[in-house]
């Protein structure tokens, strides 16, 4: 018998991880192997994961019945019966039902074995919250009715003392929020009912089931402290020197059920509800009250579960898988949740609730040979213990996932020998079990490739591109940051760029760690396994680069206090030295003091497959953001069909090179400018040729110029007078130049094609350079199909006038390659709000057009990313804006923006290539959106790529786009 | 006979001016009386004044005349004849004709007596210039056949040796551009003809006239130095030991004409030429070509006018008023240009010609009695030596302003006795001029009361609310700066807002000099009569502040370099000291070292007028941005209709005040800062008391705390010292908050309402004392209507959220003051893009919109006011784009977020109230935009409501808006 409570539902997502805890608890760690609590954990990780995307199959199955089904007046009801092969609800009806109600009348009106009950629609929980707690007249008399139906098909009476009928009172939303509700089992019992419930199933057990009961209607309904309830049983397994509940007798029990109706006497100054009737209308009122609970409100805002869609109530007929030795309880997937492997995986308790699983005492058993793990590899199978009982199970999983059309999660009871189904929903699963599941299912024709598609989440695909930690052998957690680039990273703790460099070039793997990053890191980032950062937020320079190079980061880790001169950082107690071993989770953001071992996921071939058919369906190109051959090359290999965005201020801050680049800025004419220029453009030449090979077939965007000159030159004293020395220039110089250079807001200030057009020299520079890498690599027999981006136009005239310099700097390069056929195109960043409300304007002198929703956001949003973190976690959280716009782009804000942009640029140029090359290029909401609004291109990090390729096919699936 | 070069053009605008430069070079500067080259100069003060407004009557008139006169195909002629009372042109012509050409035609078909010629028109300056600068054949055809027409008219022939015709070639584009371009007299003389001319007229004046001639079209040209003349004319005078050219005889100047024709030979290896007709064409093809000089096309640049308008050439019969005493030349304006006054007002010179006033050898002769100033007291008048042509002269001005119905600035010429008109046009007046002609003139019914609004141009308006520097005795300029906030100013140097204070206190006058100045300079600047920085924009919080108070200011000297410590400053060799003396001109940006003497201008009749005019036409209300009582009662004497921003943080820097702020920031939790708000609150509900009273019966706005915390917190280690011991915190804790505060990009950061979300309690004191003040006042049976202002809102929810905070203190507030009938409104700003956006959604909470344009376009165009300085100029003056847009707002972009925010506003609530703050406010332009898309009203600094007053009632006239 089956009876589980809140603690279960937890279970139910994270079975490994929470008897861990419980057994843990009890001292029996050491039966948990890595491997399987690894794999388990699993089932947590992709908690938000398979919602969408994998609901939509059995959605469109159960509308498809709907029609027939539901007779009018259907959505009037309020209350659902469902029992012996009859149901008023139906799998669809989520919404008013919820997700377990829904679907206990799905598996009744298919003939599987349910325990009768009903369900109270989520309409009622917003009546019954907005009417001062109180349950309108009708849905008493309904479920008064539904009631007596349940006792004919059970042949049992609420409340009769010979044969009395138990019910579950449970919550069951639309969206499943594990452990968020309240419920209540064995209602129904009292003291004349229990002894009803003696005779038929022995004196213990109905003692214990009111014992329980009791504690559980105390606590929910009744607001009696749990820790009341549990001190009393600890008496008694004291009084009895007992370790266990299972060790206390009938009168054991009786006395303790006693003095727990005392307690809540004392506790609320009226003596426990005898009446059945009573019991329910409070477990029910306190079920629907429970949405309103802070846990409950907090989950939502966190899931973005609107507060207006309310709970449902299931009130169902008790089963027990504790009455004897041919009564179990168990949970199983149909097929590996973490693997996504075909086979029936589960596990079940003999003679047990679920609270018994959850006490942690017993190991549950493999239901079959092939759910064996480790620590159960001795144990007797449910196939074998329970041969007919396991045959119907098969019979009906097999069943489920037909009719669902997706791997079901199904919870069960077996009491006395006869198999009850208490829940079926579509499992959670890991990202590869994601994969494997839908490709697998495909290939089954059990559903279409384009349903595969949409089965899984692109943002899970993250951890199939990265190390995750075995958590189960993980050091403690000692601090908390963003998650600001996904991954598992492991290594020694250096606090310099430089110390990163050199002590990777001697064989170390090691971590930077930095209050917050700069572009002259960026060499000492590369060296790193990780980057910890302690400011900055999810877009903040140490984040974007990390998530470029595809390394872990997190970032804006408050606690973290750094002492450079010392060389040590303060995270609360602890003070790590350089040296010290750390691990870093930038999947979650956590911070490990140690090292973690971190386990390097496979791409399957399931994966290949899956992103070849996304390939064909989806109408949206997916470029990279690179500013390396090597990176460009990763990118490739996850399958980029370009170069959206090739920086080439990041090729400036190399060594060797950033001393000519500050020379060019401290030139104090045009001339000395140009000499600085001379000297950089051979460098600038030779990065774009090995791009261009790199990508060759390929197109590639390298911007100009970007960011304010003042990035580029020292800022402490020491870098200062190094600089001044090397130039031969007075520090006063270098100082008067930074002075002069100093912006309020340089977000805003002289930086993108400003300084093309105050200093078109440097333009020209970079054109000449990536025109001579082009027309070299072309001699060599390379495609290239270079593209020239100018950043931050503002006004259609500065493009017109940099247009024409790059025009006449192209034609230059070309007369010294007669007979090239490199041709660059001209385009411009729309990163501007003025750029995109004028874009027509712009258009005329633009090729094509690479949105960079970033600054858009920033500009559009008054919204400067490396300062929001003093405000914007707490308008996420407290449910202001729906979600970090640098995440996902806010369509309803600054999507109106991009819109604009597309239809005001295609109108003046039809043939306009229009793309995207902002964070958001990567975020597989932002992708939908983009390829809602008619975009080319995206263009993303390199690790990204994969993610946006299925985001795009998605998008093709969901808008019902030609394939191309 | 009056013949004028390009000196003589100058003149026509700044006659004094220019006489003035040359008698001091003549060494008779002492002639010139400070209050005439005052009030003369004035000319050139409003060189951009009157031209848009006050050609619309012309242009009307003109207009109505068109249809009858013009015959079709008129438009495709390139050759327009005027002469003996028939012209081919009109005065509506000026787009083809140019300006002068247009109404030498009109004057023509008035019968008035003009010189014959004819027009080539813009068209053909354009051809010119693109087909390699060559004429076109008919053009040359056209210009035979009117030379004919004139040569019949004079009954002369060009290059007849007996009676040879001579000509002038001048420009004339469409807009005045004075001295741009190129003229050429006496055309027609060569070794014949110049003997036919003395045969007529005299030797000396034949030989005189060839010599110049020949200069100017050696100059204009053929490209021979000017100055190679010059020196042979000056070797000539020494020869005969004669100081000025008319000393020169005939004989003299038959040589000086020899050596110019050997120069011209020498210079150019050809001949000078003697084919007049090559000399017409040489002529004709320099004028077009000058439109294409340097020169041309800065002013063009800098007066926005397209290079795309082109110049006309009128080639015109000359007529001399250098034949001997019963000729003259002269200059006169049919009311006077400096007052306005009704008198014909105007001067001349007897036997001469343009050249020889510009020589400021002679002081011209007042036409007439009333035409008198101090330096031509005695000299005789037009009136009284030419009685007959002065009389023909006075008929003719009279019918000029009648049928232009404008004050008219008219050039003639008496040749042997007879009145000869050589130019007609609107005429340049001061600003005061301006006012008092246009309502003169609407009081004699010459034009309608809609019609004189129009006349006034509003950005001129300024020159009447500030002092002036007499510039006549000021001491040099030695440096210069923008032009931040308009007046004269007068003090000695402080370098500290403190030392500004204690010197005013002690009555001194003082110029605060900062590199920039910040919120804690406020008071000093008060203290001060004008304030010059060495570093930031128009918009700098300098500007900002200084036009608030309507103090003078200077910013941005970038020349100018203080040292604090020496309490010195630097401007190029000059050191200048604290104590010292400085003149400033917030409206041109000088910066004078020593006393000018100032002139305060006097609020005449004819301005208070004007103003009651426009207060019935205009639609758009006028507010004012006042954060004082005092300022709010200067507003309101200036017309002010309400307040439109009330900054609160204004208030918190004062003494006594700024502790409490800085605990309020400082504290650690929520009730440390609701303890520092306490003592805050009754300080600011003072303020409000006052302002509210100031403003009894206006709706008074009042913007919630808007700017980062951090620019209220100290900066130096000293004044960190001071607050910490001030508030007994630790160094170390101010300073690190000082650190968590920092922001990179501050504009883009924690401010505004998103102060209001994470710190409640900071708007909860602000409204309620708001609601208290406004509940006391009127207890006291002040009419008060407060207006609380949200900013910086992005999105819908956080004005949603605070407006729901709001109206819960006010309600607390008003249980307090039982009967109060106070009801504050809740609005906010519309200064992030976004919001503009979605202002749809943002108007379900708003009662009223304020743009704050000055925000929106820093985020919409991704330009920093403050850093702008380093390349904004460059577009400005490097024509990319067409103004700078903190100044006038920019209608194709951010106008564009304007006009969606208005109607997506009006779409959710159509009676939402909407205004705008930003400095744009101010300025006429950006005011008849706003009134263009609907706006309820505008707010501005105190000083700029009358402009605003009258741009606005400008827009309603032309938008022809119902009065309200």
């Amino acid at each position: 018998m089956s009876a589980r409570k809140k603690t279960t539902a937890k279970k139910a997502s994270k079975p490994a991880a929470a008897r861990r805890a419980a057994s843990t608890r009890a001292g029996a760690g050491k039966r948990q192997t890595a491997r399987r609590a690894g794999a388990k954990a699993a089932g947590k990780q992709v908690a938000k994961a398979s919602g969408k995307p994998s609901s939509a199959g059995a959605g469109r199955a159960a509308a498809g019945a709907r029609g027939g089904r539901r007779g009018p007046g259907a959505t009037q009801r309020k209350v659902f019966y469902f029992g012996g092969g009859r149901a008023d609800g139906d799998a669809s009806m989520k919404e008013i039902l919820g997700g377990k109600g829904a679907n206990l009348a799905e598996m009744t009106s298919l003939g599987i074995p349910v325990p009768p009950g009903f369900t109270i629609s989520t309409a009622v929980c917003l009546e019954f919250n907005e009417r001062g707690k109180r349950l309108p007249a009708e849905v008493r008399a309904d479920v008064l009715t539904a009631l007596a139906n349940v006792e004919k098909e059970m042949n049992l009476r609420f409340g009769d003392p010979e044969r009395p009928l138990l019910v579950s009172v449970r919550s069951g939303a639309r969206a499943s929020m594990p452990g968020m509700m309240d419920t209540v089992l064995n209602l129904g019992l009292n003291g004349d009912t229990v002894r009803g419930l003696a005779a038929m199933a022995g004196e213990r057990f109905a003692y214990d089931s009111y014992r329980r009961f009791i504690q559980m209607y105390g606590d929910v309904v009744l607001g009696v402290p749990h820790d009341r309830f549990e001190h009393r049983l600890d008496a008694a397994k004291r009084e009895r020197d007992v370790a266990d509940d299972v060790d206390l007798t009938a009168d054991d029990l009786r006395r303790v059920v006693a003095d727990y109706l005392e307690i809540v006497r004392e506790t609320t100054g009226t003596p426990f509800p005898q009446d059945p009737q009573a019991q329910l209308w409070g477990a029910i009122g306190a079920v629907f009250s429970s949405w309103e609970n802070q846990r409950a409100i907090a989950y939502r805002r966190l899931n973005d579960i609107p507060d207006h869609w309310g709970t449902a109530v299931n009130v169902q007929s008790m089963v027990f898988g504790n009455m004897g030795d041919d009564c179990a309880t168990g949970v199983a997937f149909t097929r590996n949740p973490s693997t996504g492997e075909k086979f029936f995986y589960g596990e079940y308790l003999k003679n047990a609730q679920g609270e018994d699983v959850v006490a942690g005492i017993r190991t549950p058993q493999p239901i079959n040979e092939a759910s064996r793990a480790e620590d159960t590899k001795d144990l007797p199978t449910l196939e074998r213990e329970m041969p007919k009982a396991y045959r119907d199970l098969v019979a009906i999983y097999k069943r489920l996932e037909r009719h669902y059309r997706d791997m079901q999660d199904i919870e069960f009871t077996i009491q006395s020998g006869k198999l009850w189904m208490l829940q079926t929903r579509n499992g959670k699963r890991t990202a590869g079990a994601a994969v494997r599941i839908a490709v697998d299912m495909a290939r089954e024709k059990l559903i279409t490739k384009e349903e595969a598609i949409l089965r899984v989440d692109a943002n899970a695909l993250d951890q199939l591109l990265h190390p995750t930690i075995d958590k189960s052998q993980a050091p403690p957690v000692i601090a908390r940051g963003l998650p600001a680039s996904p991954g598992a990273a492991v290594g020694e703790v250096v606090f310099s760029a430089e110390h990163a460099e050199a002590r990777a070039k001697g064989g170390a793997k090691v971590i930077l760690v930095r209050t917050e990053t700069s572009p002259e890191d960026i060499v000492g980032m590369h060296a790193s396994q990780g980057i910890l950062t302690a400011k900055g937020g999810m877009t903040s320079h140490a984040a974007v680069v990390a998530r470029g190079m595809g390394k872990s980061c997190v970032a804006g880790c408050g606690v973290l206090i750094i002492d450079y001169a010392q060389a040590t950082m303060r995270i609360g107690e602890h003070v790590v030295r350089e040296g010290d071993w750390l691990t870093i989770d930038g999947s979650s953001g956590e911070v490990m003091l140690g090292r973690a071992p971190t386990v390097v996921p496979e791409l399957g071939g399931a994966f290949s497959e899956l992103m070849q058919w996304t390939d064909k369906v989806r109408k949206l190109r997916v470029r990279t953001n690179a500013d390396t051959p090597q990176d460009a090359e990763v990118a490739r290999r996850f399958g980029a069909e370009g170069i959206g965005l090739c920086r080439t201020e990041h090729m400036f801050f190399e060594p060797g090179r950033i001393l000519a680049v500050r020379e060019m800025i401290l030139a104090s004419d045009t001339s000395a400018r140009e000499l600085a220029l001379a000297k950089l453009r051979p460098m600038q030449r030779g990065d774009f040729e090995g791009i261009f090979r790199a990508m060759d077939g390929l197109p590639v965007t390298v911007r100009l110029l970007d960011p304010p000159l003042h990035e580029f030159l020292p800022h402490t004293d020491e870098d200062i007078q190094a600089v001044a020395a090397a130039l031969g220039r007075s520090v006063g110089d270098v100082r008067h130049k930074l002075e002069s250079l100093h912006e309020f807001n340089p977000m805003l200030g002289h930086r993108g094609c400003r300084l093309g057009i105050t200093f078109p020299e440097i333009y020209a520079m970079q054109v000449r350079a990536i025109t001579e890498a082009a027309c070299r690599v072309a001699e060599d027999g390379v495609k290239v199909r270079p593209e020239i981006m100018i950043p931050l136009v503002a006004h259609a005239r500065e493009l017109e006038r940099l247009r024409a310099l790059a025009e006449k700097v192209i034609a230059e390069v070309r007369a010294e390659f007669p007979g090239t056929r490199v041709r660059p195109t001209i385009g411009t960043m729309i990163e501007v709000p003025r750029a995109a409300l004028t874009a027509d304007e712009i258009a005329h002198h633009a090729d094509f057009f690479s949105f960079g929703t970033n600054d858009l956001t920033q500009m559009g949003y008054a919204l400067s990313r490396d300062d929001a973190g003093n405000f914007l976690p707490a308008y996420v959280d407290g449910g202001l804006i729906p979600a970090d716009p640098f995440v996902s782009i806010d369509e309803e804000g600054i999507g109106q923006l991009v819109k604009l942009g597309v239809e005001l640029g295609r109108k003046t140029r039809a043939d306009l290539k229009v793309g995207v090359c902002g964070e958001h290029g990567g975020d597989p909401a932002s992708v939908r959106f983009f390829a809602k609004v008619g975009l080319d291109y995206v263009s993303c990090s390199p690790y990204r790529v994969p993610l946006a390729r299925l985001a795009a096919a998605q998008a093709s699936v969901v808008l019902g786009s030609a394939p191309r």
